[in-house]
């Protein structure tokens, strides 16, 4: 039953986005014993402007 | 003050939405006492590209 | 597949918790239509010291 | 190391994101001490429709 | 309506949250005409050996 | 930037904490190509009375 939320700016590939659920779900069952059906992988793709790192909006440190 | 968060892959119409909410809202009213205007349900709707069970994406699954 | 979070200040008994967590999973399957084995619901309950509203933490509202 | 998370109905502007993300990255270093380069801020933004107060959407409080 | 949460490693202290949990409020309320009583703060401390940076738990990086 | 939450009923080894940050992030890094130092993964352990699937709390799953 784990619930694995990958949060982040910008946005991913879908094929990205398969090959990082796989992995994942292939981890928690080697090393935590989970079975791969009960495990849930949820992106939650946002805006650059929307996250900031050291007070910053991610769209300003390309200017 | 409970805080209810839903996400789910997919999208609800807006009369589900408002049905879910209610109900909710009363369950935890009548069973955890906690007062109507004290509590947030907020619904994240995910695409099914971004969520993944058992390590596979939902929009493959339709396949 | 919904996953539902409850985050609240203070605690539930058990049986609060197993009432909750069996109406909101109906209420999901009667409304969107969502089989009883994919809803996940987790609570997340946090100390009193935790938790502000209207920027005053919820222990000192009992003063 | 903080992540802090704020999550609104409705949306902000560009410009009110970066004032908050830097006042708030600031509140955290000069009263938690934790160096700003390690804090991030994320800001979920959901329509009315997706969040409910009191049981009823925020779209339906309009009217 | 905004539901601030703030996640990080270690603990604060109780009056570190009571001041946190009050300039946000503040913040939000100045900058996005928030007003104070509909905003919700929440701290989930988690222990060091629940937090990773750089592929390393941070109870790690004290060695 | 990416935040990785991962929910889960019960509790995890240190040593698994350890291996699954380790390969989680690595998998951030190849397939995304997000630089290691940026990727925080936090693990957020509930007990078994804290979560229900298909409406049952998993305590009572085991009886």
């Amino acid at each position: 039953m784990p619930v694995v939320t990958i949060k982040l700016a910008g946005s991913l590939s879908r094929d990205q986005k398969r090959k990082i659920a796989e992995e994942i779900t292939d981890t928690l069952e080697r090393i935590a014993l989970k079975p791969k059906r009960y495990t849930y992988v949820a992106f939650e793709e946002l805006p650059d402007e929307n996250w900031a790192i050291a007070g910053q909006l991610l769209d300003e440190e390309e200017g």
